[in-house]
C-alpha cells in the first residue's frame, strides 16, 4: 500500500473571510432552538414564511429607499461573455449585475411586487435569513448576520402595528426574555414637533441624527451638538425644554401629549393611545411599552409609527421596525400600506448565550466502543435502541489505552460510554461510569 | 390630509435574478418541516450542526480540488480602496477577493482546518444551507439551491460509511421516502477494473465520464462512445463484457466480485461486504443497497467508497457522497480521513410536493372580524384563546360587503371565520360557517 506523501500546505489562510465567522455546533443548536420558537409563535399569529434569493439585481439594491447603504453592498461580477475586461477605464456598472441583499425589507417589497397576484390581499410575511454588509468589522458586528422579520402588507390601520408588537413580544417571551421595554413613536409626530420647535425642513435629517444619540450622549449632549451646529439658540432651547419634560414624564403618553404639537393628522394621537393601551393590556406586566417622542430610527423610508425593543442595560436595541407606506407603491404603481418589525437575531443569540438562558437542552451523548470482531449488525441494533431512548449515539473502535480514550471522549462532551459485549447476548453492553471527575 | 401622488414605476424588473427564485409560504412550510425532520434524525446519530459564511476567500474556492467548478463561481468585487478600476487592462484577480460557495464540502474542510483545535478528534458535522452556481438555467435547476450534508472527519474505517448510509436512510424514511436504492462502489475498485480492462491511467478521467452516462445511454451507448473515442477494440470489448456481467448480477456482490480485479488493497472487498451486509440488515426491507461497479460520481476528490441514492423512476439521484481522504490534509498538513453524504434538498422537496407526501399539516387558519367600536384589548384576548387552541389567527376589520369579504378570505385559504360581539360578553364570537362550497 502506497503511503501518501506528507501534504503540502497551501499559501492561503483557512480563516473565514474578514468580518465573517464560523459557527460551532454549540451555538448552532441555540440558533436552531431560537428559530424554531420564533417560527412557532409567528405562525400562530398567521404569518407565513417566505424566502428570497440572497442575491438581487443590483438596480433594485441601488434604487431602493435604503440607497444610503450603497457603499455597504457586496457586488457580484458579471459572468462569461457579459463581462468585458479588455477596454480601458471601467465603471462599476460595466462589471456588476448582482448584489448580496443588505436587509430583508427591500427583497420583501420586490417579492411582493413580483408575486402579488398569488398572495392574499393582507399579506403577513415572516422571513429569517442572512444579510450582508461590508461594514468596518468591529467587536460583535459582522459582515454576514441573520435577521428575523415579520411584515404586514395591505393594512392601513394600527391593527398592523398592534399585531406586530404582540407577536414579537410573545416570541421574545417564548425565548425567555422578560421585562423588556418597547419604545414607540410616530415619524409624523416627531417631524411636527421638531418643526414646531423652530427647525426648518432642510434641517430635519441632521436634527434627527443628533436626536438619535440621546441614549448615548444625554440631553445636555444633544443640546451641545445642536448649538455647535449653529442652529438658532431659541430653537435649541425649545427642543431642550421639551426633551426634559418628556424624560420627566417617564413614558406616560397623557403627560407627554401636553408638550406635543396640536396640529397633527386627525386621529393620530388616538391611534397611538390605542396601540399603547392594547399592547399594555396584553403584556399583563411581562413587558412594558412607553411612548418616546425622541425615538428616530435610522431608515428614511419610515412614514408613520416606529418602534424599538430595549432589554436591560444592553447598549443596543434587540428589535426594531415601523411603517413604510410608500415603498411598495414605488415597485407596483399601487399605493399599498406596509409595516414591519425585525428581531436582531444575532443580538438575541448573544444574550441567550451570555445569560445562559434555559435553552432546550441538547441530547445526551453516548459512545458505544466496539472491537473489529463485533458483528456490526448487532452493534447498530444496540445503537438504534439507545437512539430510541433519546440519546445521541456514536460508535468508535476501542483503543488499547481505554482509560485515556474514555477521558478524551469525556473531555469532548460525551456523557455516557458502554463496551459492546458480543459474547454475552443477554447483556450486549456494559455501561461504564463517566470518567470525568 | 395630503393625498400622495400616484407612484412612478421604476425602470427595472421586479423578478428575482435570472436562475433564482422566490419561495412562497406553502413551499416554505414543507421546507421547514423537512429541515426539522432531518436535523432531528441526524442529531440522534451524534452529528452537530455547523455553519460557515456564504462567502469564502476566492483563493480557497479556486484552489480546492473541485476547481473544475471555477467557471460556476459567483465572484464578489473588492470594496473601497482595495478596488482599483483606473489602470488599463484588468485581470479578474485584481477585482475580486471573495466568492459565493458552490458546495458545502470545501467550506467544511476550511472550517475544520481553522477550528480543529476546538473540535473533537472524530468530528461529525451536519450542514444545511444554500450554495450558488452560475450554471445555465434550465428546468428544475437553479443558481441558488440548498444542500444538506453530513460528514465524518477522522474515521479511517468503514464505520464512517455505515453511519452516513444509515443516518441518511433513516432521515429519508422519516420524510416518507420508502424503497429507495443505495448504489455503492469504491473508486479504488473502479480504477483497478478500468486499468485491468486495458485502459491507460491518462485515459481514466475520460472513461469515467463516459461510464457515468450508463444510466442514460445504456451499455451499447457506452460501447459506442468508447469506440468513437478510438480506444483499443479489445479494451472496449473487455469493459463491455464486464458491464454486461455486472448488470446480469443485479447488484449481488458475491457474483459481481468474480468479474472484478483480484489485486486490490488487502481487506477492500471485505470492507465493502461489511458495509453492504450491515446496511442491508438495518434496512430490514425498507430500502435496498446494491453494489454497482460502474458508479463513478463527478467530483475528482473521492479516494475510496462512493454512493448514491435513487428513488423510483426519478432521473436524478436524491443523495450522494463518498470518501475524500486527501482534502483535509491539504489544508492542515496532517493526513486526515474524511467521508460525507449529501441530500439533494431541492430534489427531495420537489418530490415531496409532487407526490403530496404526508407533510405535517399547516395550522388551521382563523379570522376574527371586528368593527372600529370593539375594544381591542378584548379582541386580542379572544385571539390568544384561539391561538392556544392551535389556530393561526388574524384580525381584520369587517367590510360592508361581509359575504364578499368572507368569500375572498376563503379563497385565500382561511378555513374559519368569526364575528366579534362586544355587546354579548358571554358569547364574544359568532362562528360563521366556511363560505367555500
Amino acid at each position: 500500500m502506497n503511503k501518501p506523501e506528507k501534504p503540502k500546505l497551501p499559501k492561503f489562510s483557512v480563516s473565514p473571510p474578514r468580518g465573517m465567522r464560523d459557527i460551532l455546533p454549540e451555538e448552532a443548536r441555540i440558533r436552531d432552538f431560537a428559530i424554531f420558537k420564533i417560527l412557532e409563535t409567528y405562525r400562530k399569529y398567521g404569518f407565513g414564511r417566505v424566502e428570497t434569493p440572497a442575491l438581487e439585481n443590483i438596480s433594485l439594491l441601488l434604487n431602493s429607499e435604503s440607497g444610503e447603504n450603497e457603499k455597504l453592498i457586496f457586488k457580484v461580477l458579471k459572468r462569461g461573455e457579459k463581462l468585458e475586461l479588455s477596454s480601458e477605464t471601467k465603471q462599476i456598472d460595466d462589471l456588476v449585475d448582482l448584489g448580496l441583499r443588505f436587509d430583508l425589507t427591500v427583497p420583501l417589497v420586490r417579492y411582493y411586487a413580483a408575486n402579488r397576484h398569488e398572495l392574499p390581499k393582507v399579506f403577513k410575511s415572516l422571513q429569517i435569513g442572512p444579510v450582508w454588509r461590508a461594514e468596518r468589522p468591529q467587536r460583535g458586528r459582522f459582515r454576514q448576520f441573520t435577521q428575523c422579520d415579520i411584515d404586514i402588507i395591505g393594512v392601513e390601520s394600527e391593527l398592523a402595528e398592534i399585531e406586530l408588537l404582540l407577536a414579537t413580544s410573545e416570541a421574545l417571551n417564548q425565548l425567555g426574555f422578560k421585562q423588556f421595554v418597547i419604545r414607540f413613536n410616530d415619524r409624523r409626530i416627531l417631524t411636527k414637533w421638531v418643526e414646531q420647535c423652530g427647525f426648518l425642513p432642510e434641517q430635519f435629517d441632521n436634527v434627527f441624527i443628533i436626536l438619535d444619540k440621546l441614549d448615548k450622549i444625554g440631553v445636555e449632549g444633544v443640546r451641545d451638538e445642536l448649538e455647535n451646529h449653529g442652529y438658532v439658540k431659541t430653537t435649541v432651547a425649545n427642543i431642550f425644554e421639551n426633551i426634559s419634560g418628556f424624560l420627566a414624564a417617564n413614558g406616560d403618553f397623557s403627560i407627554i401629549k401636553s408638550n406635543l404639537p396640536t396640529e397633527v393628522e386627525e386621529g393620530l394621537y388616538q391611534a397611538v393611545e390605542r396601540v399603547i393601551h392594547t399592547v399594555r393590556s396584553q403584556a399583563a406586566g411581562r413587558y412594558t411599552i412607553v411612548f418616546d417622542p425622541t425615538l428616530v430610527r435610522g431608515m428614511s423610508y419610515y412614514t408613520g409609527p416606529i418602534f424599538e425593543v430595549e432589554y436591560r442595560d444592553y447598549p443596543f436595541s434587540i428589535a426594531g421596525g415601523g411603517r413604510y407606506d410608500r415603498m411598495v407603491g414605488k415597485l407596483t404603481g399601487v399605493e399599498t400600506p406596509a409595516c414591519g418589525f425585525s428581531i436582531g437575531f444575532e443580538r438575541i443569540i448573544t444574550i441567550l448565550r451570555e445569560e445562559a438562558f434555559a435553552v432546550e437542552t441538547a441530547l445526551e451523548r453516548l459512545v458505544i466502543l466496539i472491537t473489529p470482531q463485533d458483528a456490526l449488525a448487532d452493534v447498530f441494533a444496540v445503537m438504534n435502541d439507545f437512539q430510541s431512548r433519546g440519546l445521541a449515539t456514536s460508535i468508535f473502535y476501542q483503543k488499547k489505552k481505554l482509560k485515556k480514550q474514555l477521558n478524551d471522549l469525556a473531555m469532548e462532551g460525551y456523557q455516557h460510554f458502554c463496551l459492546f459485549k458480543a459474547d454475552e447476548p443477554q447483556q450486549t453492553v456494559e455501561i461504564l461510569e463517566s470518567q470525568q471527575e
